[in-house]
């Protein structure tokens, strides 16, 4: 079968062996996969990608020089059963599932596995037992989303919202996206988002955004106290002591490069939440001063549970505004390395679909 | 009246004007003073350390070339008071104060004002309403303690314990002291203390710390999965999916020098809690791959609220265990300059006080 394969050095699009679905795995035909940042990040450099994930104790090491298929955002259809299956669904049915696979070998990230390919394929396998049923009328493309969007969901949870907090979203690519939607889904508000580019500052009002911000010409920071938000420590002190409402800030960080935490830190009100749900893979500097006198509190999100994505692929097929907007390019696997080049600079992009059907819809 | 006067480049021991009490103040005569981290910081560089604060918007800023007297962390006794008091309190009354003074111009942090002197001198004036008497039968050497353990009160506090923590320790300064103490006076363990010194070391096990580390032998998170505490990602999402107890991390940062931040990032397990109440004034690095992956808080606690100071001399008046042995230096104010400059490696020292009365106890 035709697979995307990247190995320390670069992506080939190439024919490898299909895999085999084991005990209570199924055999399906990815149809539509998106491009992750991490996956940008381990194409480009797969040994400090490969070291990292070591150094934190994530299980299921890659090997950098072996091939790896990645793929982990996807929606497929059931080709085949494999042993040990109940055949719930049956053949032909479209699915999404969280990217976990169990083996005999033990967990393996599907998309990140040497052994089993991820979606970026013409075929892969998937645990029967993880398969949600895209509901009808959803469509392939948006179904597609469901892995990315969740990530939005889990860092909502995360925050631990109470209701009377101002949202500020920075970053407006498919991860901060995936906040504001899971922020407005749940009725939360007002939610500020970020971006220097125009087209995903236009992405964010589309997924609900009270109010978007260049910080080219803005700073969000300047926003705090006409947004209720005492900005300083006397202010805060005062508001607490002399009592009247008041409202507290929960800052998104959906960057994930060097420098936005800090300039986060420097600029938050005291007493925000800082939920950091950007994946920064480089070292980064902070002045721990500012986090001290404002008594920030910083909550780091990581993916999210079985049951946060069941609950967005539920949202969607409901319909999440923005939703289908948020594709903004489409290639085929043949366009796949072509893709991963000019999402190294991301600039106003939003999320790259990889479409499997030869024909390119946009 | 003699005070120890620090302007950008160096402390001296010099003659000043007395102050005089304003409007709902008392002149107060210190008896004992403690040195604290940011007294040192500010004495090294006071340009830094003004800047700092005045980036971070705390209010009351200093001319680093005009004259300050350091000392917030004193005991003091009440000589004569000003207009509009209501002498409840004494003439002859030994008072803990927070640091805080409402004067025509606003408000100032005693201990870092131009205009108003801390306890480092031979009078100083403190708000009436603000003075808590020390109880008798608790010495004036171990009351002068109240707001450097005050600040272990805060943090626990902002820690927001469940009760099936492991709490680690990082640091037995006074700052770590101050938290082991308090953990403590709460009932909560275990409580594991990390430090290089083997004085320090000592004094966590006078201040009830269950186990102590040395970091040099044992890092303290290889101890996680033998205290019950989840260690890696894996680890972790299994005893989550399949039940069983197991306990939280909880780790004080209470170092406050640059790398050690990073350092509890990368030993933490899972899902830890990180209070930072460690003062580092320096640009800091970290991974924040490291936080994201699993999923790690960090909160940052400042100072105390006026009520944990008040408990915190409450619960010294009652015996803390350890406090009467955290003074490990004792000079008198012309002593001063020469404690600040053993203090720039304070290896394994423990809280230094300048004790007013000429005879110095140790």
């Amino acid at each position: 079968m035709r697979a995307v394969v990247t190995r320390r050095g670069g992506l080939d699009v190439t024919e490898v062996e299909a895999p085999t679905p084991g005990s209570g795995h199924v055999l399906v035909k990815p149809l539509a996969c998106g491009i992750c940042g991490s996956d940008l990040h381990a194409a480009q450099d797969m040994g400090h990608f490969v070291e990292l994930n070591e150094r934190v104790g994530v299980p299921g090491s890659l090997d950098p020089d072996r091939g790896v298929v990645f793929g982990h955002e996807f929606c497929a259809e059931i080709v085949e059963h494999g042993p040990d299956t109940t055949k719930a669904l049956p053949v032909g049915t479209r699915v999404c599932s969280v990217p976990t696979l169990l083996t005999p070998t033990g967990v393996q990230a599907i998309g990140y596995s040497n052994d089993y390919p991820g979606a970026l394929s013409e075929l892969m396998v998937l645990q029967e037992m993880l398969l949600l049923p895209v509901p009808d009328g959803l469509s392939t493309e948006v179904a597609a989303l469901t892995e990315p969007l969740a990530v939005g969901e889990h860092a909502v949870a995360i925050a631990g919202l109470e209701g009377n907090e101002v949202c500020l979203v920075v970053g407006c690519g498919p991860v901060g996206l995936a906040v504001i939607g899971a922020l407005k889904a749940r009725g939360h508000g007002p939610v500020i988002a970020a971006d220097f580019s125009p087209r995903r500052r236009h992405l964010a009002e589309l997924f609900g955004a009270d109010e978007v911000v260049d910080p080219a010409v803005t700073s969000p920071h300047t926003r705090w106290a006409d947004l209720g938000v005492p900005a300083s420590p006397l202010d805060r002190a005062a508001q607490e002591m002399f009592g009247g409402s008041f409202a507290n800030a929960v800052i998104f960080e959906a960057v994930g490069s060097p420098g936005v935490l800090h300039s986060i830190i420097d600029g938050a009100p005291p007493k925000a939440r800082i939920v950091v749900v950007g994946v920064c893979m480089q070292e980064d500097r902070i002045e721990p001063f500012f986090g001290v006198v404002k008594e920030l509190e910083l909550r780091f999100a990581f993916a999210y549970s079985a049951g946060e994505f069941a609950a967005t692929l539920d949202r969607l097929a409901k319909g999440m505004p923005g939703a289908d907007a948020l594709v903004t390019d489409v290639v085929d696997l043949g366009g796949t390395p072509g893709a991963f080049d000019r999402l190294a600079n991301p600039g106003d992009m939003g999320k790259v679909l990889v479409r499997h059907d030869a024909e390119v819809v946009k």
